[in-house]
C-alpha cells in the first residue's frame, strides 16, 4: 500500500508525523513525502526541516493520501494549483483520501470536501464551511466515504490508528497502539475548546491568527 | 531558552517531534536539531529524514536537551562516542536534560542516569536497570532532579506539556494543549503491557527485537 504524505512550506510537522508513525507499522507500507521537488521542506517553525523523497509528478497513483495542516502554511497551500491539481488527480483511485488540521482547508480548496461533512482545528470549523464542507466542530475523526478528515495537530495520531483498523482490523491497531505506548496521560485537560476558558480561547485565537497573517 | 533536539541516524521521528511541537510554541524557545554534522538525518522508517541545523560542537550550552529513542539506531547511539560527550560535557549547566522512550537508554550510556529513577519504553525497561538506572515500568514521567524520562514515543508529548508546566506555569501547559487540540480520543485501548493480551505483547516485542537486531 503506497502512502503519500503531503509536505509545503509552513506546515505543521506533527500534523504529519503523528499519522506517520502509526502507518508505516502497517504490514507492506510504502512510504513517501511528496510535495513539488524532492529535498527539505521548512515547516512553521522556520526550523525543522522534512525530506520530500517525490514530487507529486512521481506519485501518480497512492493508495492512501495524508495532508497536513499549517499555522503559517495553509493559505499558501491553498492557491499552490500543481497541488490542488495533484489532489483532483489521485483522489478517484485512491483508498483513502485523508487529511489533519487545517489539511482540510486543503482538500477544501481542491474541491473534494463539497457537501461532506469534514472536521478541523477549532480555529479552522467556521472557514471549511465557507468552502463548501459541512463543519462538524465537535468531531476528533470524520468520515465521508473514503475521506476521513481529523481535528487538531494531535488528532492524527486518533485519526491514523482509526485508519489501520479500517484497513487491517482491530488487532493490527492495537498492536501499533501497544508498539508505540499509545496510552495518553495528558498532565492538564484543555484539549479541546468546551475544556477552556473564554479568556484562554481568545489568546490562542490571537496567537493562531498572527501566525496565519505571518505566514501570507 | 535554547532547546537541542537531539537526531541520529534510525532515531524514531514522533519521539522528538511530538515534544517539539508543543515546547516551540513556548515563548522565546530558541530550537536547534543537533547532530554530528548539519543535515538530513535517516529516521528508522528508513524514508523519513529529519534536517540538522547544527552541530554539537556547535551547541556547547542547551538550557533543554531532549534525547529521542530509536526502533533500529538506538544501539549504535550508545556507542556514539561524540554524542555520548557531549551529553556529558552540556548535561551539568542545562535547566533540563530529558529523553522519550529508549532515549533514556542513550542518557544512561553517558552515565547520567546512575542510580536514578526513569522510564523508557516498556520493551527496553529491564535494560535501563542493566544499564545503572532505576527502571519505574509504570510510569509515563520520571522526574529525578533537573532530569525527565518518559515512556515510548507518543509518551512525548505528555513530557513536554508537564515540562512546560514546570518552566511557565500551567496556564502556559494549558495554552499549548488547546493550540495543537491535544484532547486524546485513542480508537483503542492497548496503549500499555498491562492492557494488552500476552500474544500481542509477544508479537510486538517479537517485531521490535527484529527491528532493533537489523540496526546493529
Amino acid at each position: 500500500m503506497q502512502l503519500a504524505f503531503v509536505l509545503y512550506p509552513g506546515m505543521t510537522a506533527l500534523d504529519a508525523i503523528g499519522p506517520y508513525e502509526v502507518l508505516r507499522a502497517m504490514p507492506d507500507a510504502e512510504l513517501r513525502f511528496v510535495a513539488g521537488m524532492p529535498g527539505p521542506v521548512v515547516t512553521d517553525s522556520r526550523v525543522l526541516a522534512l525530506n520530500a523523497t517525490h514530487t507529486y509528478a512521481d506519485t501518480p497513483a497512492p493508495d492512501l493520501v495524508l495532508v497536513p495542516g499549517g499555522s503559517t502554511g495553509t493559505q499558501a497551500a491553498m492557491a499552490d494549483q500543481e497541488l490542488l491539481d495533484w489532489l483532483r488527480a489521485v483522489h478517484p483511485a485512491t483508498t483513502w483520501t485523508t487529511s489533519v488540521c487545517s489539511g482540510a482547508l486543503i482538500l477544501a480548496a481542491a474541491g473534494l470536501l463539497q457537501g461532506l461533512p469534514a472536521t478541523t482545528h477549532w480555529i479552522a470549523q467556521s472557514a471549511l464551511g465557507h468552502f463548501g464542507a459541512i463543519s462538524q466542530p465537535d468531531k476528533r475523526i470524520v468520515q465521508a466515504g473514503k475521506i476521513a478528515t481529523a481535528a487538531g495537530v494531535s488528532a492524527g495520531i486518533d485519526l491514523a490508528l482509526w485508519l489501520v483498523g479500517q484497513i487491517h482490523g482491530p488487532q493490527e491497531a492495537e498492536r501499533i497502539q501497544l508498539e508505540i505506548e499509545y496510552d495518553p496521560q495528558p498532565p492538564y485537560d484543555t484539549g479541546h475548546p468546551s475544556k477552556a476558558t473564554d479568556s484562554m480561547l481568545e489568546q490562542v485565537r490571537a496567537k493562531l491568527m498572527a501566525a496565519a497573517a505571518a505566514g501570507t
